[in-house]
């Protein structure tokens, strides 16, 4: 797995996930080219790319726009496909932004690229969310698909789409469906983009961190250099043997052991909330990720334990504070 | 199951089934609406409605502005959501197109259906595409859902608005997984919609038939009658516990079998191709329902024999030929 390099165009690159990709990719001497249109409230943040601004090319646009980008995409060798909302509540407010963020720009995305770049490398984020409430534990790839919100049947439609064009020859995509994920660079400041978020911000304001119901509800987080590894892993490979690969798996911790963590670094109390009116009906209960296939095919391994990185988040954070809680 | 004095919404009624929907429902009694935007291509044909346009009353528009016709939408009791491309064919040519017309639109108008009409009955047309190639057969409900076409994404992600919607309380829907439906109104002229369509068309011209490779693959035809016979059941119940119905299993036939019965009543000959370059990679092979779930849930039971309905469709062509093949 050696990218030094080598052109690779990472969508979304502003924000989270592909921030932390970017950088590393960078660092290891890869031609980096990122695309990201910034949208208000997806976790774009120019501060993310600080370490490596000079090393990187940032093209703002939408990724739909890829046919307006042609020369600087031309010749691109692996592509990590992150852009994309991700917040559950924002799709409910507003199906068609979602629609529109998820699957159309994905769509008009795919159509150019294979144009442009024909039979490519593409590793795309997909998330945990399409495979709705667990109907066991722990989730493999085999498990049905039924997404209890927009945001997981936009996302779903849009992995459909690399599947569909990687069978036809167009691409050769890779779909990793990540679980809940954490450390730098994720936005603190947007309530909507889950659970995690809110509660580093809460631990590092001191806050106190709320619990819903008992807060037995399992999550398996993984720490944002281990998802890294997983997509540098994938993209150095060509035609998997099925498209889809869980993501996760790391620790089984209950969100009432995560907050614990995070009270011992520096989080207020624990405080226990009934679940609010209505909100029960999209609680998927507990979930933890089978990452069998992913370990067998690609060789990879969750490295980094809750505590240690939340630690290494909330150092992160201290550090970059004004960046993320302006 | 009473449909008279009923105030009833066809989407799509201009098409194949819907119209064949709205004419029985007219004279059943029911005060049918459709709203049918007769994009080229899709089926809407006016003479469909011809024994009871009267009776009928048609809102010419995309399903997505139904908002602008709120006033003759409130107090509709039952929606048959029938709209939508069906076409293999010109989704893989304009995949942005079928979008529009499959997603988006529904989308858009399920976001405005829930609005005008809260908890309202939904009975919406999906297809046998989204469970791809067949992993077992017969095909329950369970199946994974691995569809190998735009339009079959796009149907599957706009009957996972309906499902959705129905969680939350929204609509009350039913998803009708349709197998391959032939009959009166269906669109002659227009070869991307199917099989059949082409068959009854060169059997009407007395011409022959085309089988690429050896024509054993099985499908299993449904009569248009009984597939409205399975849309008013649906229609009638509420709250069902399940919402995806397959509907099909009537008669498993080969497409040799279907096409000797044509030669019977007035086709030319058995002429048999090989697949031609590409199409093999999406072909699904065979294919029939298990239609168990319908049976029991609504004592649906599909009665036409392929060989019967085959002469009862072309009866009807022979009688109005200049408005299906002009």
């Amino acid at each position: 797995m050696n990218y030094a390099g080598k052109r690779v165009l990472v969508t979304g690159g502003l924000g989270f996930i592909g921030s932390n990709l970017a950088v590393r990719l960078a660092r290891d001497g890869a031609r980096v080219t990122i695309i990201d249109s910034a949208v208000p409230g997806c976790g774009a943040n120019w501060h993310n790319l600080t370490p490596c601004l000079t090393q990187i090319s940032v093209i703002k646009d939408d990724i739909c726009a890829l046919f307006a980008h042609r020369k600087a995409i031309e010749g691109t060798e692996i592509v990590f496909n992150m852009a994309g909302e991700i917040s559950h509540v924002n799709s409910m407010r507003d199906p068609v932004r979602d629609l529109q963020l998820n699957t159309t720009s994905q769509l008009c995305f795919l159509l150019a690229l294979r144009e442009i770049c024909p039979g490519i490398r593409v590793v795309y984020a997909s998330t945990r969310q399409v495979y709705g409430v667990p109907q066991f534990l722990p989730i493999n790839e085999s498990h049905p698909i039924n997404p209890i919100d927009f945001n997981g049947i936009h996302k779903h439609a849009a992995a459909s789409y690399h599947r569909l064009l990687t069978a036809s020859g167009d691409i050769d995509a890779s779909i990793l469906r990540l679980t809940n994920i954490y450390g730098p660079r994720m936005a603190l400041n947007i309530p909507e983009q889950g659970v995690l978020g809110h509660f580093f911000r809460r631990a590092l304001l001191g806050q106190d961190i709320e619990l819903f119901g008992d807060g037995k509800q399992v999550r398996d987080p993984v720490y944002v250099d281990d998802i890294v590894e997983a997509f540098l892993l994938a993209g150095a490979r060509k035609g998997l043997p099925s498209p889809n690969m869980n993501v996760g798996g790391r620790d089984a911790l209950s969100l009432e052991e995560i907050a614990r963590i995070l009270v011992a670094e520096g989080a207020g109390q624990l405080v226990y909330r009934p679940f609010p009116e209505g909100h029960k009906s999209i609680d998927i209960g507990s979930f933890s990720t089978d990452n069998s296939f992913i370990r067998e095919t690609l060789g990879w391994e969750p490295r980094v334990p809750f505590a240690s990185g939340a630690r290494l988040t909330l150092a992160y954070y201290r550090e970059h504070r004004e960046h993320y809680l302006p």
